[in-house]
């Protein structure tokens, strides 16, 4: 049974040398904090980590020990640089096999393909021993699950189709409802009124988020709370605060 | 002296409970990453943490010995949310003063501006007892420097301004230099030949990200190096190699 009660975790680990040298910008971060939302569970702490085995496995024992879940990304394609796997079958101390299932999900994908299921393309079908799959509809090689870690691939879109599959699986608790009301206030107009109406409404998180576009100065604050109702009487109630200091509040946010 | 000889890391520690939610995308780990790079330094590590003093102290005491610089993004602003600052002085076990120079920089900036400096603008110019200042050209309120540790805004543009007015002033080695080569391949047709070459060429790390653009199949492979030589000569037996196997090389990647 599900304990809706309690605050449900979870960490991402980001498996990526591409990432910290700034070549490419990573998507999967956001994609599976909003994710995670819809099923209930807080993302708590992410951590980029480079394609190095014992950084991957230290990151990977630290955060599955603090939070409900991990998820990681990246490093689990057909590649010498593809690690992800073996780092973490040596972060769990149980050797890497070659799932049955995966083999022959693998020798389906590639029977009509060219070259077919040759020896590289044959690493996606090994896993930490003892680990079940996750089903990719878009790309044939499955992800990984390992008690509470869920090892995915890092291209964004094939990582979102694994994401999918699992939508509804796991254990989770409340989603957050959050709130936004924009204004084109400089924050540091309204950080008084703020924190009062945060103050005022005991059960929700006020975050203020500025930005300076088209000339002219302006912020986004967002209401969030496990509390629904709360969250939109609260946005009601700092947009009618923003109107008395004289800022049009734009419901939804600018 | 600046030792070049040796690897300089710098580790990133993003504070944004708006990260974590998923409402905002990242933009300063792509951009702390190149400039760090730039500067000769590595990017080992990111940390993505929320808006808890407890969580940003423990990340910033792990990074801060870990490595040999620590950045901070996020919550330096005027509101109730942006408890960086504290969170920072709380960690090196110091008390938070106003710093004077941070005052009369406001008290500049504000002078002509609507409201001048508020109780809440002043919060600005809060610093960890025994910080400098990081020159702010862009916003006024300036970043913070203690020890190895960067306290920079969230704000992707400001965070800029700032790292280019640290450029240069921060000790590093050599810079890697990267170069890129495409192809239209499916990546699992070459995992042979990327490994092959990587050991041909020791002193190098070859990097393969996969792509799925315009119905087709290719991949970006990515030549890393402290020696631009080595890189180059790298890049140009990977694309011989690429051409011997039926794929056109790319230079600059696809």
């Amino acid at each position: 049974m599900t304990d809706r009660s309690r605050q449900w975790t979870a960490a991402l680990a980001v498996i990526g040398d591409e990432i910290l040298s700034g070549r490419t910008q990573d998507k999967n971060v956001a994609q599976v904090a909003t994710w995670l939302n819809e099923q209930g569970i807080r993302l708590a702490e992410v951590r980029i980590v480079p394609d190095e085995p014992a950084r991957i496995g230290v990151a990977v024992n630290e955060l599955r020990a603090a939070y409900d879940y991990l998820f990681t990304t990246g490093g689990i394609g057909p590649t010498h640089d593809d690690i992800t796997v073996d780092a973490i079958a040596a972060a769990f101390g149980v050797p890497v096999i070659v799932h049955p299932e995966a083999r022959a999900i693998l020798e389906d994908y590639y029977r009509d393909r060219p070259g077919g299921l040759t020896e590289a393309r044959l690493r996606m079908a090994r896993v930490p021993e003892g680990a079940e799959l996750i089903p990719n509809p878009t790309s044939g090689a499955p992800g990984v699950k390992i008690e509470n870690v869920y090892i995915m691939a890092g291209v964004p879109y094939i990582a979102a189709s694994m994401l999918e599959a699992l939508s509804g699986k796991l254990e989770g608790g409340k989603p957050i409802v959050s709130v936004t009301v924009g204004a084109r206030a400089p924050e540091s107009d309204v950080a008084d009124l703020l924190r009062e109406t945060e103050a005022a409404h005991p059960g929700v998180a006020i975050g203020s988020y500025p930005f300076f576009r088209d000339g002219r100065y302006g912020a986004n604050f967002v209401i969030r709370s496990e509390d629904g109702d709360l969250a939109r009487s609260t946005s009601e109630d700092l947009a009618d605060r923003l109107r008395e200091a004289g800022f049009e509040p734009v419901a939804g946010g600018l």
